[in-house]
């Protein structure tokens, strides 16, 4: 294929810092509070995100979602824009993130996608072998046709405040194999691990074409005015470390590297407290951390020169006021004032949250 | 109640090599390579068993299965007795596992039980708040009517060679809790930590009842001819350091505590990288270990006083010999030769796993 990227080599890729704004982002998004915060500069309060923070725990997201099916939802770019906005401004979060799924990637690519309703994705046409692999759309073609994201960042983008960056996303490779070959959601990955151990010339190809189309993907979402991207490997934490240098490492750094200059990546996985060192020499800017490790220890073996998110366990947000903000106060005191920390939780807002929880946690984080 | 158990303080419990033995085991099993390696003794190969050895992936069990439900299974002393032997001596193990489940003791504490066809556990009556906690039945009856299990145990340690000991088990309190609240599996426990954060005195009343209930249910085990105690904490790993230590450890610590003296306990759960030294603190006497830690690193952090138990990701059964090979090799040099090292799978064997890669997986680590 000759739309498949150069392989990089894993490790840091040069710092965003050195980079300077040569987006020309608007000074005051270029000197955010969050992006100031993923280039580990000096901020006056911490920033803060949630993960999943436009959702089904909203009152106003259940209303414009409704009759509309979630997929339908995410390709309507006034809608996805109104979402988007609409849980910025009301919980007062430091950044937007671009109202979507991971998984449009594998449609674009060619494979049916359903969500049947409460279940999940499902894809009706896993991949089986190696030859469903090569049957895959260019990756090229595959991000040209998600036009409908980049529509949706480029309203976003000038609907928000002039001081609020909007992230934009994808799956990683790992994370989007492990849905193509499962068919859907998985706890075990044994479709996955049985296909990458036994056609690991195919799991290589599949890997690097999914790097490829989200590369792409993703820097059509820069243009579009996205000013920093997350990287989604929801599923890797199942993974030994072994595996992860194998498997998943050259293909994550080789997406990482051909991301544009100047534009943080945060790399976030579930149950990666195993992993965060190799996450971080992919290339990340901001490692995501959850709730498998304890975030001063996180800092303290990542080093200096990455920044970190999280790691509030989604969970607490159900939780007394008082416990929760204990809980948050030592999120913040692990952090130790260091610079380069983003608040956020250590994986999505639940769908049962109180909103008005999520919201006063804003304010704890704000409060200090 | 007067049933329950008084607290154990945190910390490591009387050792088990002090005790002797105790229990006058047969001379065979008490030197069996297994107990030997349980008590941090050298032994002649490394011993290994594999979670859930009798399943779904046998054809065995698939023929003594046929027709019965997985619940009247566990009911059936003479067949449970059957399938969990022949496991063992099929694969040349060197110990068996009773055939049970964790849940059987929830359904004699009073709640409803079934398992719908493929979908795993259903308890149609879950704990909705404090007054559920108070209603559950006493944990000394409770234990006493599990008798078939104990039937099932006097009848397989029987059957088995005179080497070859015996483990019973149980599940731990938050494991169980977390079954009782949300009625089943989960993901996210969401139901489970809003009770835990909401209802605290709830939630230690309830996890004081398991822990009574499951001490009187793994003495009865002894009694009837289980020389190991595996404790499944299989979800604790979605608990962060802090709740682990509030919310969990005094609980299991109290449950292992009042096990028999001269029994190793086993103590495992999925995805606990991060709370393998908490877990040791609760009384293990084997950690068992998942794939989100390298064992060589565990047993830098466990010290010499605690053996482990693990841990090659179960889905490399389905790799070709040669990679399988290599990484059993790579556990093993993990352990470098160190005293206390059971071999076993990160996690239970899937049912996809060709039965014939299990064997030859217990050949590699008896020829070392």
């Amino acid at each position: 294929m000759s739309t498949l990227l150069a392989p990089a080599s894993v490790g840091p890729r040069r710092g965003i810092r050195s980079a300077g704004n040569c987006l020309a982002l608007p000074e005051a998004r270029w000197n955010s509070r969050f992006l100031k915060a993923t280039r580990g500069e000096a901020v006056d309060r911490t920033p803060i995100w949630l993960m999943r923070q436009a959702g089904r725990y909203m009152q106003h997201y259940r209303g414009i979602r409704a009759g509309t099916s979630f997929l339908d939802l995410c390709k309507d770019p006034a809608r996805a824009t109104e979402v988007t906005v609409f849980a910025q401004e009301w919980l007062g979060v430091d950044a937007a993130i671009i109202f979507s799924d991971i998984l449009v990637v594998l449609q674009a690519l060619g494979m049916p996608l359903e969500f049947v309703g409460g279940e999940g994705p499902h894809l009706p046409q896993p991949i089986r072998g190696p030859s469903d692999v090569d049957a895959l759309r260019d990756p090229l073609q595959a991000a040209a046709d998600l036009d409908y994201v980049y529509q949706a960042i480029r309203q976003t983008s000038a609907a928000l405040a002039p001081d609020i960056p909007l992230i934009g996303f994808c799956g990683a490779p790992f994370t989007l194999a492990s849905y193509a070959l499962e068919g859907g959601s998985s706890r075990q990955f044994a479709k996955t691990k049985a296909f990458m151990y036994r056609e690991p010339d195919a799991w290589h190809r599949l890997s690097a074409r999914l790097a490829a189309t989200c590369a792409h993907y993703l820097n059509h979402q820069v243009a579009a005015g996205a000013s920093c991207l997350q990287i989604f490997d929801s599923w890797v934490g199942n993974l030994t470390r072994d595996d992860f240098r194998e498997f998943v490492a050259p293909h994550l750094a080789t997406l990482v590297s051909h991301v544009v200059d100047g534009v943080p990546v945060i790399l976030f996985g579930t149950n990666t407290g195993h992993l965060i060192d190799l996450i971080r020499d992919c290339g990340a800017d901001v490692v995501g951390l959850d709730g498998t490790v304890e975030l001063g220890d996180a800092r303290d073996l990542l080093g200096t020169q990455v920044a970190v998110q999280g790691n509030l366990d989604p969970t607490l947000l159900f939780a007394p006021q008082d416990r929760l903000a204990a809980a948050t106060r030592d999120v913040l005191a692990q952090n130790a004032g260091r610079p380069g920390h983003i608040f956020n939780l250590a994986h999505g807002v639940l769908k049962e949250t109180d909103p008005e929880q999520a919201r006063y946690l804003v304010e704890l984080v704000h409060g200090g």
